[in-house]
């Protein structure tokens, strides 16, 4: 069983990054979506370990120190953050592991592991991605503005990731996702040792070769 | 319109690279198969322009002073090689270029240009390699064995690939081929120049931010 990948999808709030991710998930063979930890409350219907995994500031704080987080933010008092054993544990099984998280977040992933793809969801346009932000509803104009302007800002950090999805349809940013995933199986570092075991076949008992 | 992409295709004889590059085009828009030049004399059927770009010896060697080759070779006392001004033309066009070549020639584009994303096809299995050489049945005992051994040694070159499809079916290989060539058309720095028009819609006409 060789090792999974670990894919962070992330994009500004309104690219559609979580309607990408459910749809891919949805048709995806061994395929975990990480879940966060959090230290706030949770909201009526939200289930520990399916939504979020609730932890009392005490254990957040420890693992932070433990270093088992491949990122984690404290956001308006709230801690949030990416277990990492639980990742580290699943591509072990060879699965591969989805993050989806915000830009900051996927920065962070960056500073922590030498692995991950990193995706990034942008909108087909500022338009676009206000209506998208109005059509959610839950914002004064004032969070509004605030959130179109960070959205904006940080489109420049598309330049860390190593890949760029314009999500004009669901359908085609789908199909860009999972030709990102089908292209990266096929990279040669991630193939050789398949080629090896080829190699080993050959019929003259021949292995090896320089 | 942007600069198009430049394929290498590529593997040792009975992988099957050939089928699959049908296979592709037959699907693919604004993909161009790039055609070799020659010195070899045609053969029945055989039309210039469409097989082959037939020179004679002295415009070869004079293309091949003047750099026109992104590789060329001598084979047997025939050259062969890749047109340097045909595939540049068409990439500027914006269209896909596929080289479908053998491992030595695409070895000699890398050192050629700077562009060129390289696929190596792969046979699922040595035993089914030979049952393919076998099939072709041109092949002398002495010749096949040589044609096996050298594809068995042309193997190791996988490494100074970017990819490598394993050509268990044709549909799969298909597949993947289909999925690199989307993938890399995401890459970031191919999307970044789209990011800036996106950036240049800002409603209030905030342009290029760091």
């Amino acid at each position: 069983m060789s090792r999974g990948l670990l894919f962070v999808i992330s994009g500004p709030s309104g690219a559609g990054k979580g309607t990408i991710c459910q749809a891919y998930l949805k048709e995806a063979d061994h395929t975990w979506l990480s879940i966060s930890a959090t230290t706030r409350s949770p909201r009526n219907g939200e289930v520990h370990g399916e939504h979020y995994f609730f932890l009392d500031r005490e254990e957040f704080e420890q693992r932070i120190q433990d270093g088992d987080f491949l990122e984690y933010a404290n956001v308006y008092g709230n801690y949030y953050g990416t277990p990492r054993s639980l990742v580290e544990e699943k591509l072990e099984k060879g699965y591969d592991v989805i993050l989806e998280i915000d830009i900051q977040g996927a920065l962070n992933v960056q500073s922590n592991t030498d692995e991950g793809i990193f995706v990034f969801i942008l909108p087909p346009s500022m338009e676009e991605l206000k209506a998208r932000i109005i059509r959610r509803g839950s914002e004064t104009p004032e969070s509004l503005i605030r959130r179109f302007e960070s959205a904006f800002e940080e489109i420049n950090y598309v330049s860390r990731y190593n890949y760029a999805v314009i999500n004009t349809t669901v359908p085609e940013a789908l199909d860009s996702v999972r030709a990102i995933v089908r292209a990266e199986k096929c990279r040669v570092g991630r193939v050789l040792p398949n080629i090896k075991e080829l190699q080993g076949e050959m019929p003259d008992g021949k292995k090896d070769h320089d």
